[in-house]
């Protein structure tokens, strides 16, 4: 099982994800957990030219590709490897990613992107969990944890923009895709995302 | 003007590239002098992933990705807003030396590649020095540099099957590609590289 979960900025995808992984080791899954961008050391270096606000401004085009070089290292080093092996692997965010923020927020070119996943992304996510909320809600809670990187000083209207892409690819892989109200507490969005894995996965079986 | 310089490591494109600027320069030529991958401050940090051995094994696509990411960076930013302002651009490296190392070096799909270069690279060379010797030559004129960087820390194989794709582009692209004896003096090259660009563009006029 691969799974991923999405959504904007501080809309609780980390505290969902990491709630998620100590219930389904309790079940006896053997989990990787990881996240995007990074989820190896030198993913997370890339990450860190992503992430840090420079002096230079950084290019569309330039974001677009580290990100998928990324995620390249990522599948290669560390999501093949453990689905091969049988694992579980939840990630802090995927593919769906690079649709919703540079696609939708940055304005760029989605069958360029579609073009990239397919020449260098093998593996697509079984389940993508969705954390949606109105974008000022994520950006309250986000905004408590102090300095803000390169995506956080974004507008307002720029994740407005993703989360609209977010429910564009929502609607068009409905299967994939669960949306999960995420204005709720973490303990009713845990326990769908269960209801969820047990409705879809060998969860319930086990 | 846009001029780039190929070939495997060591031939002489940096000793070529800054003789050559500095000859322009004396016949009153505003140039710009850059490399790749690098050229602004930022691609110079994703150079320093891509050349640092590092602990970690790169995947074949992150190093492909990284480069182009530079690389779309250095356009952005430099080599476009110069060929802009009317300047004579000379790059140590662009994007041939993707088709050679990652393409020919690295085996990767050469259809891949050139969907990145039609996707992200809108700007072509008018002429390209290519600077051809065997290998073996390169590698010991860099040798004695000290430590070797990643690439230089390849085979004697990897360089040939990189010599052998330079080999192809020049047949491909007669026109833009020059390819000039690199076991000859370093004042040989230079003065055969500027009876070229007499011959091809503006110099001789000036
Ligand atoms: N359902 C929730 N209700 C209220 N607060 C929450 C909820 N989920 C998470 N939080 C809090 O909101 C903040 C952001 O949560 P979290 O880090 O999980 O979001 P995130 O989506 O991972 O953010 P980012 O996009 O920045 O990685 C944290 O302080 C967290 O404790
Ligand atoms: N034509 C030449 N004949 C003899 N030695 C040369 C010649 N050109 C350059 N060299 C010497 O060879 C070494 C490598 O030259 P240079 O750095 O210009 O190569 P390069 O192609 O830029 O290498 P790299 O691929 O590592 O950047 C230097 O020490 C330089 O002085
Ligand atoms: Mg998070
Ligand atoms: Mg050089």
């Amino acid at each position: 099982m691969f799974i991923s979960f999405e959504g904007t900025e501080g809309v609780g995808k980390t505290t969902l994800i990491k709630s998620l992984a100590d219930y389904l080791q309790q079940q006896g899954k053997d989990i990787l957990l990881t996240r995007e961008p990074g989820g190896t050391p030198l993913a997370e270096q890339i990450r860190e030219l992503l992430l840090s606000p420079q002096d230079e401004a950084m290019s569309e085009n330039c974001e677009l590709l580290l990100i998928f070089a990324a995620r390249a290292q990522h599948i290669a080093q560390v999501i093949q490897p453990a689905l091969n092996a049988g694992r579980w692997v939840l990630s802090d965010r995927f593919v769906d990613a690079s649709f919703a923020y540079q696609g939708g927020g940055r304005g760029l070119n989605v069958q360029t992107i579609e073009l990239l996943r397919q020449q260098f992304v093998p593996v697509m996510p079984h389940i993508t969990f969705w954390l949606d909320a109105p974008v000022e809600l994520g950006m309250q809670r986000a905004r408590k944890r102090g300095a803000l990187d390169r995506f956080e000083q974004e507008k307002l209207e720029f994740f407005q923009k993703v989360r609209a892409s977010y429910q564009n690819r929502a609607n068009a892989e409905p299967k994939r895709f669960v949306q999960l109200d995420a204005s709720q507490t973490p303990a009713q969005i845990l326990e769908q995302a269960i209801a969820v894995l047990k409705q879809k996965t060998t969860l319930s079986s086990s």
